[in-house]
């Protein structure tokens, strides 16, 4: 019998995973990852501390290595492959090595499309001081030239474009963040909770709201939007990923958020074929619709999902509820399931409070403020959304209420919640027990 | 038609919030607190900061002055009043007014008692030197007390022990801690997990564990145990405390757990006569049987179910799991649910796991190293216990692990969880989720 062979396109953190689990439910399969770059299992998450200079070695931007993790895990990985065709009615996929152009053709049994997302882009003619901070493989490149600048113009106020205006600030430059939304981070805040973000940014760096880019021009050294004309040394461009599906042909494939609709297993609508990561959309737990949550976790997760499915283990991937963290200065900022906004929009009937509290005890010296909002459904009482802003114990608090949406949890559930107590950081009725109170006492 | 009458003995947080809570549901109800000593809604959990000297105001010990709550609430407060009588068939009470000896009685209608917990004892002759840290209305004369002293002797390495140890050192006192179990805070954690902590305690303090104190003479300054004898300049006992019964005549009130037996609404065997915080049993979820957790948090929502129920508002009481934190140093120490060792009494057949891992991204500067424990019972996959020692973000994963086993989650629900993640405060593959998935793939 010839043995099986699964085919892992992208060696992010979701074909990584993939490739891990498979190899361990399956360990004499063939296992063959074609990442494009020459680094496998990067994150990221970690570019806007490289800039700020928090370290200094984008080695550390990869988990392991491409030889590691052949070592250790048995797995065949090229690196500087790039997929020049997928004839997934065939099981075919070709590679061509960017070093040499040699042509690969591999006959698949299994396949796990991971090839993440991609920056969504502005259209200009020249890019000589605009910059996409995406891909660690460019870390040190990108780096070296936003830090040439003294003037800094971000387009885009969500969590990259918030923890980049950081970066640049700590390390003495003039950010102009430029932002077509009514307050930043929209997608992880309501309004009520961003303000408070808004105020603090807007005291290290010059903020504009509202506004939309019309055209950037010289280079990235000018940008027209359409309430006024800015001149900076160059422009960051950090408006959000989009599912990188390039290499899909079957449209049918693909899901109303963009990314490859997928199954509880992670499976697409090709029979042995899966979708892992960022590419990947799943359903939301809250909603019933299909989303998608572009983050590591979520990644880690699917990867974990279809790695046991092709080797024979099945562990079902639950859906989404959509969980985020980014911090400002001192602040963390976080989120779990819809936002206020969104949760009106999708058709529910929601009450909602803001708890501003401590951290710790009245008398313990250190307490920071903590300022929580709850959103429930007014109809069955589920908590179905929340939002943090604190300075710490934010994201254990965050995951807290991540795993009641998940679970469908009460406000009842919540308050009742046998949480821990001491005076050095927390409340006998921490922040969260009293939003809940908050909320469950009007019914 | 008559008031309603309703009585709280003890102004504690459980009573407090009793009265708080029925007050809301019922404007026009009398209610009347019997408090023994001058102070209401006190945080004894305060005690070893104010005596370590992070605080110098005994006032902050408590959450209102009686004349606060009072004029706030419209609750009639007597403080300095001691119950001398207590008849249940009758529906009467005796109290005592400390200061002027004059006798009170009262006809209730509905009686909350939250007479709350007392040190347990060892007998001696003469405790000139001898300090129990107890009750915040002698905060202040204790803490002189011990403030002289240079030697002292801790007896008890539960909780309040730790953390006296450590107020002591911080004050450059000589501390001998004698514990009787194996290992410190033994209820708290098993002894894997305890090991840690023992070293780390060691390097400040000398540490007795397995002995037992057999006799305390010279008004505290000798203490013979059953391997030795050791001469101090005063001591400290911190042996735990039990529920403040002695009230109560009809011992058929009592549980197993020497506590006041209580139903889902907090309602003892007699009709409308409730038992709340540190005075009341309960039932832990995990194993169906009585339970007694003192601890404020517990008794903050026993409060808030009796007042309500008083009220006319019905909130059921879920029951105990038994969640717990306190620190030492760096550390933060935290457990929720059963010990492995609790379970296997309890005839669990338990499956655990230690993770060592830290707080934050390998390259972002400042990460903590963060031990996580979980048990979970092997024949259902539900998780029944987690001890956590960490430096950060320890809270808040304590108590998510406790909604988790509230709820009877699986090792599956826990691992999917879709938690937060960013280099600055988390890993992408959180702890707690790494934990999971080292049970969930085992089986």
């Amino acid at each position: 019998m010839n043995k099986e062979t699964l085919a892992i396109i992208g060696g992010g953190d979701a074909g990584m995973t993939t490739a891990s689990w498979a190899r361990r439910r399956k360990p004499h399969m063939n296992i063959i990852v074609f990442e494009k770059t020459n680094l496998i299992s990067h994150a990221p998450c970690g570019l806007p501390y490289f800039i700020e200079g928090l370290f200094d070695d984008e080695k550390l931007l990869s988990a392991y290595t491409p030889e590691e993790f052949e070592k250790e895990r048995n797995v065949n990985i090229r690196i500087n492959h790039e997929i020049i065709e997928l004839d997934l009615d065939n099981r075919v996929i070709y590679a061509k090595n960017r070093n040499n152009n040699d042509i690969i053709k591999l006959e698949y049994d299994y396949l796990a499309i991971a090839t993440g997302s991609k920056p969504k882009k502005i259209k200009y003619d020249n890019e000589s001081r605009i910059f996409y901070v995406h891909h660690p493989s460019l870390a040190r490149e990108v780096k070296e030239k936003i830090m040439n600048l003294n003037n800094v113009a971000i387009i885009g106020g969500g969590i990259l474009g918030v923890e980049l205006a950081e970066a640049l600030v700590r390390n003495g430059k003039n950010v102009l963040l430029i932002h077509k939304n009514a307050y930043l981070l929209n997608k992880m805040l309501d309004n009520d909770m961003a303000s408070y973000i808004n105020n603090y940014v807007s005291k290290d760096i010059k903020l504009k709201l509202n506004e939309e880019v019309l055209e950037i021009t010289d280079g990235g050294r000018v940008i027209i939007t359409n309430n006024g004309k800015y001149e900076v040394d160059g422009t960051i461009v950090s408006i959000g990923v989009e599912p990188n599906t390039e290499l899909i042909n079957d449209k049918n494939m693909i899901g109303e958020t963009k990314a490859i609709k997928t199954d509880e297993y992670m499976r697409t609508s090709y029979k042995d074929v899966y979708a892992v990561g960022d590419v990947a959309e799943s359903t939301n737990i809250i909603t019933g619709m299909p989303d998608w949550q572009p983050f590591a976790p979520v990644a880690g997760k699917m990867g974990f999902t279809a790695g046991n499915h092709i080797g024979g283990v099945n562990y079902r991937f639950p859906g989404l509820i959509g969980t985020a963290i980014t911090k400002y200065g001192e602040y963390f900022i976080a989120k779990t399931g819809l936002t206020e906004n969104e949760a009106k929009k999708y058709g529910f009937k929601t009450i909602s409070t803001i708890i501003r509290s401590n951290t710790r005890a009245r008398y313990y010296p250190g307490g920071k403020e903590i300022i929580i909002k709850l959103i429930a459904d007014e109809n069955t009482q589920k908590l179905i959304g929340a939002q943090i802003i604190g300075q710490e114990e934010v994201l254990g608090r965050i995951d807290l209420l991540a795993l009641a949406i998940m679970k469908s949890n009460t406000l009842y559930d919540l308050f009742y919640l046998e949480h821990a107590y001491m005076p050095a950081i927390s409340r006998s009725w921490d922040p969260v027990i009293l939003a809940a109170r908050s909320l469950l006492t009007k019914f």
